[in-house]
C-alpha cells in the first residue's frame, strides 16, 4: 500500500520532506501540496504530479491525501495539526508542535478525544543511529542509574535574524527532547547561565548560553548552546551514571597525518549531520502509517518541548531557576 | 519510471537484494524470480508479487523485466550476464563476474561488441561512506602521490568450509577492487606471506595470510586477511601518500568508561559494517538504469579481480612473487 | 650546589616528597625531619640519613636546612610557612597553604614584608605535561579569548572519611588553581548543583557535586566532581574559546581490540596521573631555590583558592550563587 | 654510594648523556671524558668537573671511574667495549654494539669469558612507557600468541649523508631490537620491498622501505620505514594475535576543534618521542651498575640485532628473501 501524502509547506524544509517522500522513501507519494508562496507551490506540485491547493485545510481534507505533513512557518503549526486531528488523519509536524503550551495541549485534547494516536512531532535526533546506540546502552545498564548529562549545541554561524530567545526555543530543544528520550524522565527546572559573549556573534546576541535542566529524578543536565562557534556543527552528548559513562560519538571520517597534524574533518551543517536521521524518520513514519501504529515523539512530548522551552527564555531572561510546571501526563501517552 | 528487475538467485544475498530492491530503493520494482530451488523462488515471487520462473534465461528474456540482477551459484554468473548482454539489458553481477579470467574477457570482448556498457559488478565498498571520503581526500592531493598502503580485513570466523584460497578469492578481492579504485592504478605482481596459524581455524586452513601486492605505479599494498580473528569484523585501510597518511575511519560508535576501561564496540558482521554501501550502490544502479547510463564497477574491473586473484593463489600455493598479466585495458573502460 | 631540605610531616606526602627528593630529583638533600609521630620521624631520619628533630620550628632553624617543605597536617600549614618566611628560608607548602583564609593572607603580608618571595603552594596540575600543552595553545590564541570551561575530576573511590565539603576544599581546588592558571583570569562566583546522588557513596555525602564558577573576564566554569564514580581516576578540561576548544588528552595507554571491543585502560589511582608532574614540580622548585627565583603556585594563589572554595562550601550548603570576595592582587604578585 | 661514570665520546649523544647523567640521574657522576675532538672534550670536561683524558683506554682505566659509557663514533665501539671488560668495568655502549657481527661475537666471548654481565647496548624504546605497556599486554596473554606485527617508523626528514643502508640500520634496528623483546622470539630472515620513491627524498635514496621478517616461531612482522614523510616523527606498532590486537599509543596531545578540523599535534623530533625514555634507560643501568646487577639489552642483542640488519641490508640490494643465521644462544645469556 502506497500513503497518499499532502504536504502543507513547501518551503526549505518542506520541499526536503517532498524529496524525501519521492526519492528516498519507499511506500508513500506525495499528492497535494500547499504553500503560502502559490507559485512556488505549483512549482513543487509539478515536480512531483501533485496537486497545488489553495489552502492547508484543502490538503488535509483532499480525498487522495492519507495523512499530512506539516512543515510551514512555526504559528501556523497548531490549525493544521488540529484540521488533521479533526479529519481523522495521522500528521507529522515539523518542530515545534504549537508555539504556546496552550495550543499544544488543545492539540494533546483534540488527540485524546479522538481516541488513537495521529500525531509525531519532527525530533528527528530520536532517529540518529548514535543517539539510538546511546540509549540502548542505558537501557542495557551499561552505566547504571544516570545522574548527570553534558551536552554541546555548537553551529559554526547562524542567519542574521537568529534571537537569543532561539538558542532555547530552535536550538536546544532538540537537546531537550532527545535526553527526556534518552533518561526517559521530566524536566522540572531550568536556568541559564551566560558566559562572555564571542566577537563573532552580533552585539545584542547573547551566545554562547549554557542550560542547566534538572529532571524529576535529580539528574542534571548541562547544555552549552554555542551558535556562532566558528570551526563547525558539533554536537556532543555524554550520560554519567553511577557506574560509568557513555557518549555520543562524533561522525565517522577519515583519519589524516599531514603537515605536524593528526586530523580528521568536523561536519559543518546539521543536514549533514543528520540526513540519515531526516531519512529513518520520515519512512518510520510512513510505515508506520501505513500499519496504523503511529508512534515516534507524541504531542505530549511536543506540550512538554514547549513548556520547557518557555521555562528556559524565562530563566534567560530572568537570571533565575526557573521551575517547569508540566501537567500530568495523561495515560494516553504512557 | 520504475525499473522492472529480474533477479537469478534468491539465496541469502539475491533475497537481501530482492528485500533492498521492494522495500529500500526508489524507482524499482522485482518483477521475476529464478532459484535452483524451485521452492524457494516461488516463495520470494509470491511475497515480492513477481514472477518465479524455471530458468535465468527465462529471468533474461522476460517481458517485463528490464534489467537483470545475477545472485546465483558464482560458476554461473558469466552465462547469465552473457544472456543479458545478448538480450541488450542492463545486468548487475555480484562478484564474482565469472570463475575464469577466460569467461570474465568473454563478457568484456560480448560487451564491446554490444557497444555501450550493460554491465555493472558487486563490489559494494566504492559505495560506502568512507572508502568514499577516502577516496576524496587522495583525489583532493592531501596526502601527495601514494607510496603504499597498508590492509586489514579480518573476520571474527567463517564457515567450515572456507578454504586458504577463498582467502584471496572472497575476502582479498575486496581489498584488490578498492584499491584499484582509491589508487586509479593495476596491480602487476602479488606475493604471499604465510605467518604462523590461529588455533582458532582449522589445522587445514592457512589463517591469517598477508598478500602483498605492487602496481604499475610503483605502489606497495599489504594486506593482512585474517578470517578467525576472534574480536570482530575489521576492515583498516591506510593509503601513505608522499606528503602525509590517510586512513578509513572505525564505525562511529558510542564511547563507553566502565570498569576501568575507555572502549567503544567493534562490528561483528560485514553486512552491519557495509549495510548502507549495499543499500546506496543498489540505488545508484537501479537509477544509472533508469537513466540509461550504467557506471560503476565494470566488466573490466571484474576481469581485473580474476586475474589479480589467480595469481594471489598462485602465489599462496608456491611461496613466490607472481607477475600479475593483465590485458591492455581497452579504451571502451577508460 | 646542592640544596639542603627540612621536611615537616613524615605522613604519606611528606615521605613520597622525601624518596622523590633523594631518588628522583638533582641537586638536593634531606637533611632534617620532622613528625607528630616521631618514632616515624626517627625512621625516615635514618633511611635517608637525615636530622630527626622535635618541631617544625626546629626544622625550620636548622643551619643545615636552606629550604623548608610543609607536608604537614593542614591545620599547621601556616604556622611553619609563617616560620619559614621569618626566617628567611624558602619553603614549599603542600596544599592548602592555611585552613582560613585569614591565615592565608597573614602569610601573603608576611612574605610581602620580607621582600622577596619566598613561598609555593604545591598546585602540581601546573606541572603536569597536558595542561602546560593546554596553556601554550591558549597563550598561542589557537582557540581565541577563552568563553567557557568545562571540566570533569572523577576518582573511583574514597576513604570513608571524606565529606561533601572535601569535594570542594580537596578535589575541586585542584581545577580551581589550575583553571585560574590556564585563564589567567579571576574567580568571582561560585554556585553548586546537586545531581541525584549515586548508591555508591555513603548516604551523606553529596557524590556527584557539579561546581560553577565565573570569572571576572565572563568565563563560565562547570566543574563535574564525582569521588565515587567506580571506573577510573579521570580528569577532563576543555576550554572553549571563541575560534575553537583545546582539550586536555588522556593518558596514552595501549589500544586493544579484542572480545567485540575497542579498548584502552584508564588509570585508578591520582599518583599515577600526575607522578611526571610531582617530580617535576619539585625539581623545579629545587632549581628555583638554587637560584634564588622561587617561582611556581604563590601565597596568593594559595589565598586565592582558599577564598574561592570558602565561597563553593557556601554555595553548597546555601544553594545559592555565592559570590567571591578576593582582595586586589598586590603589585608583589603581578 | 655515587657511580663514577668516564663517557668515550662527546658528541651529541655523548654530551646529551652527560648532561642526563648530571642534572636528570641520581645515584651518578661523570669523573672523566674524551673526545676525538679534544677541545669539545675539554670544554665538557669543564663544565661537568670531569677528567678531560686523551683516549678512550685512558678513560676506561682511571681509577675514578666505575663505570663507562661509550657514544663514541660506531666503528671505534667494538675496542672501547672490549677494553671494559678486560678492565672488568660495567659498559654502556650505544648502538651498534659493533659495526661487524664478528666484532660482536668477540665482545660476547669476552664477556662470556669475564663470567658475569657488564655490557648494557643503547636500545632505549624497551624503556619506553609505550612498549612497556604493550609488553605487558603480551605478556598477560591480552591477545593471545602473536601472529604478527605491523610496524611503521617515519621521520619527518633526515640529513643528506642518510643512506639507503641506513634505513636498515640506523632506523629499523630499533623495530628489530624491540620487536625481538616484545615477541620473545628470534627473527629468521629478512626481505626488502621498495616502494616508489618519494620526491622529497635525493634521487639515490630508497625511501620509502618495507622491511619483512619472519621470525622462528612464525610470526611475520612488516616495518614501514619513510624517512622523508614530510608531516612528522611517527612510531606505530600493532601486534597482532590469536585472540585480538594490541597497538602502540600515539604520544598524549591536546585535542583541538579549530577551523573545520579535530586535531593534535605529532612529534617531529625523536628525542622528543623518547626523552622519556632515555631517561629512564640511564637510570636503571646507574642503579644496576650500583647494584652490580646489569640488566637490559645484552651483548647477544647486539649481535642479533647486527646479523639481522646485514641481512635486511643484503636483502635490500638483492631484492631477496634473506635467511638469517644467528648463532645458538648461549646459556650465559639465556
Amino acid at each position: 500500500m502506497t500513503v497518499r501524502i499532502g504536504v502543507i509547506g513547501t518551503g526549505n524544509i518542506g520541499s526536503d520532506h517532498i524529496r524525501r517522500l519521492a526519492r528516498v522513501c519507499t511506500g508513500a507519494r506525495v499528492t497535494a501540496v500547499t504553500d503560502i508562496d502559490a507559485v512556488r507551490a505549483a512549482e513543487v506540485a509539478a515536480e512531483y504530479g501533485a496537486h497545488a491547493l489553495g489552502t492547508g485545510l484543502e490538503v488535509v481534507r483532499h480525498g487522495e491525501v492519507d495523512a499530512v505533513l506539516v512543515a510551514s512557518w512555526g504559528p501556523t503549526h497548531a490549525e493544521y495539526v488540529l484540521d488533521a486531528i479533526a479529519a481523522g488523519k495521522p500528521v507529522f509536524c515539523e518542530k515545534p508542535l504549537a508555539t504556546t503550551a496552550e495550543d499544544c495541549l488543545r492539540i494533546v485534547e483534540a488527540e485524546i478525544g479522538y481516541g488513537t494516536r495521529l500525531v509525531q512531532v519532527g525530533f528527528m535526533r530520536r532517529y540518529d543511529a548514535g543517539y539510538r546506540a546511546l540509549r540502548q546502552a542505558l537501557t542495557a545498564g551499561t552505566v547504571g542509574t544516570p545522574l548527570m548529562a553534558h551536552c554541546v549545541h555548537r553551529n559554526p554561524t547562524v542567519p542574521g535574524n537568529y534571537t537569543s530567545d532561539m538558542a532555547i526555543q530552535d536550538t536546544a530543544v532538540h537537546e531537550i527532547d532527545v535526553l527526556r528520550w534518552l533518561l526517559d524522565d521530566e524536566i522540572t527546572s531550568a536556568q541559564v547561565l551566560t558566559p562572555r559573549r564571542t566577537r563573532h556573534a552580533r552585539p545584542e546576541l547573547q551566545d554562547p548560553q549554557i542550560l542547566l535542566l534538572e529532571t524529576a529524578g535529580g539528574v542534571r543536565i548541562d547544555v552549552e548552546i554555542f551558535v556562532n562557534c566558528r570551526y563547525g556543527y558539533d554536537i556532543q552528548c555524554q550520560i554519567v551514571g553511577e557506574d560509568g559513562t557513555a557518549s555520543l560519538p562524533d561522525p565517522a571520517q577519515p583519519v589524516l597525518r599531514t603537515e605536524g597534524q593528526l586530523r580528521s574533518g568536523i561536519l559543518q551543517d546539521w543536514r549533514d549531520r543528520f540526513v540519515n536521521a531526516y531519512d529513518i524518520e520520515i519512512q518510520e513514519w510512513v510505515d508506520s502509517v501505513a500499519a496504523g501504529t503511529v508512534s515516534g515523539p507524541t504531542s505530549w512530548d511536543g506540550y512538554a518541548a514547549s513548556v520547557i522551552t518557555d521555562a528556559g527564555v524565562e530563566a534567560l531572561h530572568s537570571g533565575r531557576i526557573v521551575p517547569v510546571s508540566i501537567k500530568d501526563r495523561p495515560a494516553f501517552y504512557a
